[in-house]
């Protein structure tokens, strides 16, 4: 259900034939109202697709009616000629509903560098606005799945009101944000400067935090629309923390079904003297390929973390670092201190604690672990 | 030869038992004079390893007449003891030597978080100290290797002195500086000030532009030493070029034995704003672990080095950026132009060349492909 588990939405997910393998390749989500209230954040790569630079536009004014969405083909690098594919395929959601363009938020997911062939995302689109269903949010999540192995949903309950959310990623994991698209809905009455504010406290503790393999997407979008249809107006920060909730999810499904990965690997990193100096020395550990793939081999290897650390500008004395592994604490005051072999690292799961005895913030920061398998689908992927 | 062909060096290398092979592992660089200027950069890393500590002291006055370097054991992140272990080394060689310890460059590299067994350390310098030769630089360079399969060693000519070199490291290699050991050594006469511009301008084209795999390393140390043997006084220029000539020679030498690479990748950024931006922009694509391992599969995915161009803050207009693979320019304005089947990564050697067509500056980065080899063996590498 996801998407359309709030009231007001319909969705659909279709197969256009642009994935060879025929399965579900062009989603739409359509916020049926009384409200369209939204918010949205894109990648920070400069280098964007042609469905963030239409969508940016489409965002400004805080409307957004709705969102369709195309796998296999990132229409990202096409220069002039994919842009117009983008705004055909909004003009075309836009005739079905009979609602301007300007309101049709266009997201793209596959390979970047190839131009999407655009009478067959058409034709998709006719479809999915002729399938447009209550109950379409599981096909929608489908039609945007690339290298996932699994469809990643989401439903956060309120009080008579709820959040609903779709995603799709599986590598080029890094902020900001993450090489994702993201559809949220909810039911809510959210005006659109409360739903900016909610979002981007909500991605900025959740997507932002995951760094998959330090490798920022060009075509990233989050975008929430609230159809007001419960006729409910939560708190503002009754509705930020379910969307949070929300996020933080959909997050770690992504990081779960991360390209070739054995471990979901959480750092966390306490007593920092900000949080932006916890979040700082969490990614510099979680962008050490050294440090991955040592995790990898299950090997507890904490000097890997120190020199990681040590690449950093947060407040720390180098003589006094203390680091756990899995909860075993193999390196207090930058010496060894409980003999790695009492680290577990089968687990799928691997918690990492680094003390910066700074200050009082912290930050967790996700990533995985470097594998044979990850450098198997990513050497291979275009071929 | 090496270190010990320019006149007035002698060196030793002997197996003390540090590597479970049985294999040379303390080495010892010794200048005669008659002069004994220096110069040496270290590591940016703040999580230095206590070698760094010490040797940080030892060349603040320009005077070093001896380096001691050890493979098995990188003596960092060991505390008091590991400060104490190597304040010893550098005591017992100037006992051999008669001179001060604080004229003593200790080197470290191995494993880290692991203590160096104090003794058999010491048992070493005596014998590398009995055995100093005017041909021992091969042996030094051998003792000095960890996963490097081949010693890296080189010699440059000028009119009438030379300059001599030895290196080891083949991972962690990151500026600034790489994983890596390297003492240079000349019998031209070089006063201090003049060897540290001329070291600092060698390194900042050579070693600093070497980003094998992103990972800074703990213990990374040049040091310059000029014993003036040869009477003969070049000017700083001639200098300068015969040591830039040197290092960028051993630092070709490390990224063609970087740990499981099947290509060394030259990144060229043409037309940038300034040279800084150029390495920046070169440095973002070497670091990208999709670029990389795309590269291993002989794929060249474009796509990846505009996403990575993408999250720098570099002047280019994100719309107009070319980008070539071996001669082959497959992207145009940012948009498809030569058909990637065009082009042959089969050649070990791969050249990536970017015009940003912002300005004039220009700068090559060097790095590795991210291959199995390299997980299997980072992954692998303390068990």
């Amino acid at each position: 259900m996801s998407v359309t588990h709030p009231k007001g939405f319909r969705a659909a997910g279709v197969a256009a034939g642009l994935k060879s393998s025929g399965a579900r390749d062009v989603a739409l989500v359509v916020n049926d109202g009384p409200t369209y209230d939204s918010a949205s954040v894109f990648t920070s790569n400069r280098c964007k697709a042609n469905p963030v630079l239409w969508s940016e536009r489409v965002v400004q004014d805080g409307v957004v009616r709705a969102v369709v969405l195309n796998s296999g083909g990132a229409n990202c690098y096409t220069g002039p000629e994919g842009f117009q594919t983008t705004h055909a395929v909004a003009e075309q959601v836009a005739g079905h509903l009979g609602i301007g363009a300007i309101d049709v938020v266009v997201c793209s997911t596959g390979l970047i560098g190839l131009t999407n062939p655009r009478e067959q995302v058409l034709a998709g689109v006719d479809a999915a606005a002729a399938g447009l269903d209550e109950g379409g949010g599981d096909d929608a999540a489908q039609a945007i799945m690339t290298t996932d192995s699994v469809s990643k949903q989401v439903v956060v309950e309120g009080a008579g009101w709820s959040v609903g959310g779709m995603a799709k990623g599986a590598g080029m994991l890094a902020p900001q944000l993450a090489t994702m698209l993201v559809v949220l809905t909810t039911d809510a009455v959210v005006p659109a400067e409360v739903a900016d504010r909610a979002l981007r406290a909500a991605t900025r503790v959740s997507f932002d935090r995951l760094d998959s393999d330090g490798c920022m997407s060009t075509n990233d979008t989050v975008t929430l629309m609230a159809s007001g249809a419960s006729g409910v107006t939560p708190t503002e920060a009754d509705f930020t923390d379910a969307l949070t909730r929300a996020c933080t999810d959909l997050a770690m499904q992504l990081l779960a079904d991360a390209e070739g990965a054995d471990h979901e690997i959480a750092i966390t990193v306490l007593h920092a003297a900000s949080e932006d100096e916890a979040v700082d020395v969490g990614r510099s550990v979680a962008r050490s390929n050294l440090f991955k793939a040592a995790v990898f081999g299950n090997d507890p290897n904490w000097g890997r973390v120190l020199a990681s650390i040590g690449t950093t500008q947060a407040a720390f004395d180098p003589a006094d670092l203390d680091v756990a592994m899995n909860g075993v604490w193999v390196c207090r005051s930058s010496t060894p201190h409980a003999s790695p072999d009492e680290v577990d690292l089968t687990p799928r799961h691997v918690d990492v604690t680094i003390d910066l005895k700074a200050g009082e913030a912290r930050a967790t920061v996700w990533t995985n672990d470097l594998s044979h398998a990850y450098v198997h689908e990513n050497s291979a992927y275009s071929s």
